[in-house]
């Protein structure tokens, strides 16, 4: 089930894969700190399967039937079966960051192992938050950012903090690793709700409006009913009030209102000073790597 | 939802609690090692929170609606929630064990964590094959004795080994703890067995042939079915082949069956072995008190 759900054993050439961009990121930060690749490696590929078997999980908690064009791993081996492999992937996470005990010293493993769980504890919050949401008639943007910044930002710090753990780098230093996650998550999470309403198919794998149809509580969203009054706001209040997936003309009706509203520019002005925060990084190759993947 | 889980702040005098037993084996075991309580507590709390995730996953996994007469998590808060909250119970179950650096130096905490990180591997593959079983056709008394090795067995383990190393005990005698963890688990196991077909409800809050309802395959079953061919035998086969749940005539036509072969006393005799491994423990508190448990 496993292997599956990471499609090792298929074609390289047509499967489509994520990013990885958990493990990229805390191995570029390794490197950026004059560490040898291999002191993050174990790491590297902790996070990326800790951040899996949230997918696991998440994949059966919200009933999607499929990830990248693929089957999710309830969709075939049932309910049961795929929580308890998620569970599984979650131990040989950690079991593969202990691997590191043979490259580090101890009590450096020992801080890593912690920063994993916490980011474990934290992401189980903003789930929790973000199935909450699915409920609520209104969400507000302090609600949003602090979702997000469990559900998403929590492991994007926690990324870049075993990098900087794995390269034996300062205190002082690891803590602006720490605020760089975070400032990254933030700016990937609302970059992620603007393509999951505006996204073409072909270039993204998301679906045009497909988290509006799905009456997510995505930042434009959520934007848009803290303005004040208007004829688009209530376009968009109206959709979400029927507590129910919007069809596809209401979906149109939605996108028009957000874009009248100038909901894309308020995206933009949000992740401004994230966004400045990652442009100020000393590495220039990290720093470009981290702008590339955020368009 | 934790808190509800664990029955905080009802009526200590109606509730009925679990029994506490792995905390109760670490805490045992460190002292009857000499050391004092403080040392073990963390790791105690830690295994009986891995515990109860389990308890929390299996009971969605299993659709059990009812858990010592209360509603379980999911029956109250949806599958989604109650998934997402025992994943946050196993990520607090870590937090918690590696609090105990604050008393322990920090290679004895992470070889307690990677101890309680395999159990926690070893019990999914447990509950993967247990989740098998329910389909299968068949079930030999090998793949038995490895599922119950692996569901319930390892966290036993995991719980005297996590006492003993609270306690600084020498290798040698942790891998004789160990030991003790695999036989008490395999008697531990197999009693339950017996008790899902054969207690009454008032003494163990289990209903008399409640395993046979539910077409578990429990030791004497599995037991039966490898038995030379007879009338008895082929009651049980044929109950079992049917593939579905037993209703009330049938179970108790099982019951009987079960009694003619003798599989009371096959249980008795399979735990032979692993009880005399617990009489044979040193300690006279620590035995007193496993052996007690096992009726």
């Amino acid at each position: 089930m496993l292997t599956y759900h990471f499609g090792y054993g298929e074609d390289r050439a047509t499967i489509r894969r994520g990013k990885r961009l958990r493990p990229q990121i805390a191995m570029r930060t390794a490197l950026a700190e004059g560490a040898p690749l291999e002191r993050v490696l174990d790491a590297a590929a902790a996070v990326e399967m800790l951040h899996n078997y949230s997918l696991v999980h998440d994949d059966i908690e919200d009933r999607d039937e499929l990830r990248h064009g693929r089957r999710t791993l309830w969709n075939i081996y049932g309910v049961a079966q795929a929580i308890n492999a998620g569970d599984a992937m979650c131990a040989i996470s950690f079991l593969t960051l202990m691997r590191a005990s043979e490259r580090l010293e101890g009590a450096r493993v020992l801080e890593m192992v912690r920063v994993l769980h916490e980011a474990h504890r934290v992401m189980c919050e903003g789930q929790a938050l973000d199935l909450q949401f699915e409920r609520a008639t209104q969400v507000d943007l302090a609600a949003y950012h602090h979702m997000i910044a469990c559900k998403t930002g929590k492991l994007f710090e926690a990324a870049f903090v075993l990098g900087a753990l794995a390269a034996s780098t300062s205190p002082d230093d690891v803590a602006r690793y720490a605020e760089l996650g975070r400032a990254y998550g933030r700016a990937f999470q609302i970059r992620d709700d603007v393509l999951g309403i505006w996204a073409s198919t072909d270039a993204t794998g998301k679906v045009t409006g497909n988290d509006l149809a799905r009456r997510k509580w995505t930042f434009p969203v959520v934007w848009a009913l803290a303005q004040q009054p208007s004829a688009a706001r209530s376009t968009v209040a109206d959709a979400y009030a029927a507590g129910e997936a919007l069809d596809a003309p209401t979906v149109t009706r939605v996108v028009d209102a957000l874009i009248s509203l100038g909901a894309q520019q308020a995206a933009e002005r949000a992740i401004a000073e994230p966004m400045a925060v990652v442009r100020r990084h000393p590495d220039a190759a990290l720093r470009t790597y981290l702008l590339g993947t955020l368009g």
